[in-house]
């Protein structure tokens, strides 16, 4: 079954096209977390403890909501090999819960450097001593800067393990207008990105392709050309909440299906406690609850 | 003292240019590292101190005639936890032969997970249980597509740390042409990424600036007027040996002076004794000895 084609059948199954953004800063945990943490260790290994027990919890209170998570790698990467421990312990434990993973790291590279990073996130790595096991994402965002061949291999891995990749098309900051909006000829970059990502991407029964897109909903302008250029691919939708971006702005993503918008959240969430009161827990919950009834509502 | 000021300094102390990439394949190590693995672990476990002591015998062999080691993420992460420990071994293991760290991951994200990428990489990660010191790299590779804001982050840190950034301009694939190659007005999306490059930089004593450029070896070109885009920037030429760049087109390169082209190489190093026969460690310092004594005659 494509990514696609799974993608479609877990959004129709749990009724949720919200994408919990995990992006854990040790200062700033729940409370709760960093209590969660062995009786010694280095900094690295307790502030990783910290951040896994975290992530855990958020899972836990807010994925009930969700389809599927998204850890934020660098978050977990400045912890060191305990955190890249702790990265694997928190992929687990969304996929015990039944959330799809994408591995938010925007990776890219050439040839098989590319093809590493596919078999760090999505794949296996062959060795004298046995295979070593990747991440097992159920999908990946990638960078495109360097072309269609350094997007191959990844397309490549995720296709061979039934898994998806979202390319970054148009992002949700303010300076993507620095390079993703120059013009070229009669479009833009990003338009040249999208017809790229519209070549990828393969379409199974669902009419969801397994190769889709970073289209931030800060700038919801740009989404109907987008899905012209792109007609079967899923979109991640950053920017919602913290970064500006309105659900509601959001409708030309859903054209192919309810999977065809997949709305990020991450800080809304995980800090809906501090603007709407109550405990971490179930402010988030609330909140991811909230955000996926209006997605449903308008999809 | 600033990265061009340093970068300047053990240049000219070590008489080299020469960039020692480090993309180590388990399945593909010399044959002393594969045997330097504990009697038991998992698979992980057991290929990342085969990846560590192979890395470690060729900086041993071919650093002498480096001036620095660019060890590629990718070939590390895919290794889990374990392959991160390794990175980080293998980074002390350069640093005390006295070679400089380019850490090649191509980075780019937007603002705290930017930010979160400079403190893996090149700075210290503030936790309740102490700091968490990153790699610490002498300089990363970083990717714009995201545009300013995203290199901003980055640049902070890199100032902060006496470090620098090579940042993606025109890479060394043919695929680099499907993007960095499209034409922006009278210019190319690859001459913008320079100006923006050229702006970033801040510039020492030595006429080298801290912020620099990934400019492929294979598409010599365009050296000359990426050159003219970014007068003091440093410029990082992948894609010598293995992918067909010669070193004798990379003059425009060394303008600002010999730290001006950073001569990076890989597989023709490592490999060094499959095309030219002889034991692995002393056909990999011949060839590096080699680049070097090439660059350094025309710089």
């Amino acid at each position: 079954m494509s990514f696609g084609d799974r993608l479609a059948a877990q959004v129709a199954d749990r009724e949720s096209q919200i994408v919990l953004g995990l992006d854990p800063d040790p200062a700033r945990l729940w409370p709760d977390a960093a209590g969660a943490v062995p009786a010694s260790g280095s900094p690295a290994q307790l502030a990783a403890a910290a951040v896994a027990a975290h992530c855990a919890a958020l899972i836990d209170a807010a994925g009930p909501a969700c389809v599927a998570t998204k850890p934020q790698l660098a978050c977990f990467e400045r912890l060191g090999a305990p955190g890249w421990a702790a990265l694997q312990d928190t992929v687990a434990h969304a996929r015990e819960r039944g959330l799809l993973v994408v591995l938010d790291g925007k990776r890219g590279d050439i040839d098989v450097s590319a093809a590493a990073y596919a078999q760090a996130l999505l794949g296996v790595t062959p060795t004298p001593f046995g295979d070593v096991e990747g991440l097992r994402g159920d999908a990946a965002t990638v960078n495109p800067l360097l072309g269609r061949d350094s997007l191959a291999p990844f397309v490549e891995a995720a296709r061979a393990h039934d898994a998806g990749l979202f390319v970054l098309v148009r992002t949700s900051n303010p300076g993507a207008a620095d390079v993703q909006d120059l013009p070229v000829g009669d479009a833009t970059v990003h338009e040249r990105l999208a017809a790229i990502v519209g070549e990828l991407g393969a379409t199974g029964t669902s009419g969801i392709a397994d190769v889709g897109a970073v289209a931030g909903a800060t700038a919801p302008e740009h989404l109907a050309r987008l899905r012209e250029l792109m007609p079967a691919a899923p979109f991640l939708l950053p920017g919602i909440g913290a970064q500006g971006g309105r659900v509601e702005d959001l409708v030309a993503a859903f054209a192919p299906g309810r999977a065809g918008g997949l709305v990020s959240a991450s800080r809304s969430i995980a800090k809906a406690h501090e603007t709407h009161g109550g405990r971490p827990a179930e402010a988030a919950r609330a909140e991811a609850e909230r955000l996926r009834a209006a997605a449903w509502a308008l999809s």
